[in-house]
């Protein structure tokens, strides 16, 4: 017998030889006299057949050998009747969280806590099988346009968005800081005549929020480009960057996107992404709730959404042209807006981006006006300082984006291990 | 004239044409009634010929338009004769560093004090475009062979390795710490049913040596993969991956390779990688060097490799066997030794990997032999309790094996903001 592991996703093909294959106990149903096992890989399920199975828990890890027969009442048309098991790891039978269940009635919190067994479950870990296809496709779009890619320090002497929402860190004795973005060093490799750059790395906040859409610590895919016109060219950038996602995302996992009732914008739908200014935001917001609005709100950003898709038909709006005080410093002035833009994509912000201040006299001069100093941020201004192309950006949270992808109720679904005011464990 | 912008590298296709060139201000020659401009951009240098130049300084960023005009004596063979200069980005001319000069003979203090400048050099970020590229193959070829990449929390309640060499943040009022390694992580995606994943990120070392292998902050490199038999097939796991990065990177940047007068290994040397037992490694360094290691030191490692190449035809040699009070806790046991190897690479351990523990109750009468509970390490125990597959992995450090493939004196030197016991900036 050939003891080359076969992957449940492939037995088709092995039909009336001899078999190994492994994985675990998804489920047992003793019908008296034979036994049915579901047994769960990498790959999918596979049925085994026992006359008398040895002592089986569910999660028990076993290596089987057998023989690949069709029967069309198992899952994939084939089953393996089982000669051979060898228990590979053993399993407890107290399992604190169901694996083989649906888990759409199980509170988030039980989800998070027992998060090393709720990962088990095959429709929760595929979030993160599409998750890693996101953080693929991302990567290989910004390659094929000449992006380099970047690996930049977390560990910061100073903030260059001020001191608030940031982590300290005892480093040998002194106080640093955990980034909340890469947004020094992206400048400073555009600068470096790098040009494009492009970084997948965690991003920490430390903002008390307790919210469906708030992470302390999530990744933050980053994209930096030199030699812009505008915000408009990085509008461009992130269109087709997320239509070759959605495109790679769909072809990969439409099995993962149907399991949770999902689509994905066509290329088509994308191109059509509707382009506002932050006063027509807030018109159009008026208009649809009766409420004047200040700043786009949470209700404001699924209103504004509404109205892309009805009048668009795209479920996500560019708003541009946010007003000064709203924007970090280093933003690109235009009068009293700025030259940035956030991404709102099915009710959720999931991008913030700009163009950047790349003159070393502008920057001075802006610095007073939002409480800033030259010394006080460190080596960030020598950036400008040497020559600097005209550049701009944008981040997209990783796992803001995934929750939209497939429609889940809270953001920490999105992440493997989350990270809120209450949760450091698992 | 076509106002879309050319790049340095592709001017050559552009000859009696008129085209816009844009990047930084290389170095400048004043031949009197003529001068010669190089200008750099992401793809190389190009040659502009002015009549009578604008102010320009070095680095000062510009956009040009020209024609374009061959001239053998051009470093392409090719100029640009200007008509036209518009300036994006003006440069102080007390630069820090020299951008346009070779820096061998700079020290490395300077370097990363004016890193925001040293990288501009063309030599110097030519670096960290060769790293991107051992970043995007290392991806490519595990996900060729059906790994899922994960992105784990770097913030963590308490440590597995131990609580010794962990930074600590201050987390709204608690203690927490900075992830060595996704150790914990990566196990349970495997144990989740993942099987195979792995993960690019950070990893953190609060250790106090200021040595030229060493940094507080690095980019790991992390592999895990369920249903091995043994180590062997973890080194024959990463014989295959460096084979794929060395070739990939020796195909994208020969030039970069050339600079540095640098090679890699051929696959088919990688191939012949000898496989040594910790015992037969100190018998080899202490026949070379006549003294008798109790491990091995760096000195032994650069003794080992120098073997290997002599022996081998291969700079490359992985040292298994490793005594079990020299590994962690989670080392799988094999009598008084490990299932763990070292890959050592041009005289330096680039790898550290094995197979790990995978039956909770070898777990259990392990821990006190190395001082540790289950209850101190959290839910780490929870991922061997309810079914786990015989499984091992390794992790590469990002920035010494970028080290090693161009031969760089200091490790700090493949780090583009490195992180010491000193320096946390820029």
């Amino acid at each position: 017998m050939d003891t080359t592991r076969v992957l449940a996703a492939d037995i088709a093909a092995h039909e009336g030889a001899g078999v190994t294959v492994s994985g675990w106990v998804h489920r047992i149903r003793d019908l008296g006299g034979i036994t049915f096992v579901l047994l769960r890989d990498r790959s999918g399920l596979v049925q085994l057949v026992y006359d008398t199975p040895p002592e089986l828990h569910n999660e028990t890890v076993v290596s089987v050998q057998g023989t690949v027969a069709a029967n069309e009442k198992a899952p994939s048309g084939f089953e393996v009747q089982v000669a051979e098991t060898t228990i590979l790891g053993s399993a407890d039978s107290d399992l604190p969280l169901s694996v083989n269940q649906n888990v759409d009635n199980v509170g988030i919190d039980a989800i998070l806590d027992h998060r090393i067994i709720s990962l088990r479950n095959p429709q929760i870990r595929h979030i993160f099988e599409l998750q890693a296809s996101v953080v693929k496709y991302f990567a290989e779009w910004l390659r094929d346009q000449d992006f380099t890619e970047i690996k930049s320090s977390k560990i910061i002497g100073s903030g260059t968005e001020g001191g608030t929402g940031l982590f300290s860190v005892d480093y040998f004795g002194d106080t640093v800081y955990l980034a909340q973005s890469p947004q020094f060093y992206k400048q400073a490799m555009v600068a470096s005549g790098m040009e494009r750059v492009f970084e997948i790395g965690a991003a920490y906040r430390a903002e008390k929020h307790d919210t469906p859409r708030h992470l302390n610590e999530y990744v933050s895919l980053d994209v930096e480009m030199g030699f812009i016109e505008s915000e408009s060219d990085l509008m461009d950038l992130e269109v087709g960057l997320l239509s070759h996602i959605f495109a790679g995302v769909a072809r990969d996992h439409g099995d993962i996107l149907e399991e949770y009732g999902a689509t994905v914008p066509a290329t088509e739908a994308m191109a059509k992404t509707p382009r506002i200014s932050h006063d027509d935001a807030k018109k159009i917001i008026k208009e649809r709730t009766g409420k004047s609005a200040f700043e786009i709100n949470p209700e404001g950003e699924r209103v504004l959404c509404d109205w892309a898709q009805e009048e668009h038909g795209v479920e996500a709006v560019f708003v541009y042209g946010f007003p000064r005080k709203k924007r970090p410093f280093y933003t690109y002035p235009e009068g009293l807006k700025t030259r940035s833009f956030d991404l709102l994509f099915r009710g959720l912000e999931i991008t913030t981006g700009g163009q950047r201040i790349h003159q070393y006299e502008m920057l001075l001069e802006t610095l007073p006006k939002f409480g800033l100093t030259e010394e006080g941020l460190g080596d960030y201004c020598k950036i400008f300082k040497y020559g600097c192309p005209p550049h701009g950006g944008f981040a997209i949270g990783l796992e803001r984006i995934t929750q939209k992808i497939l429609g889940l109720q809270n953001v920490k679904e999105a992440s493997l291990f989350p990270r809120d005011r209450k949760r450091v464990r698992p």
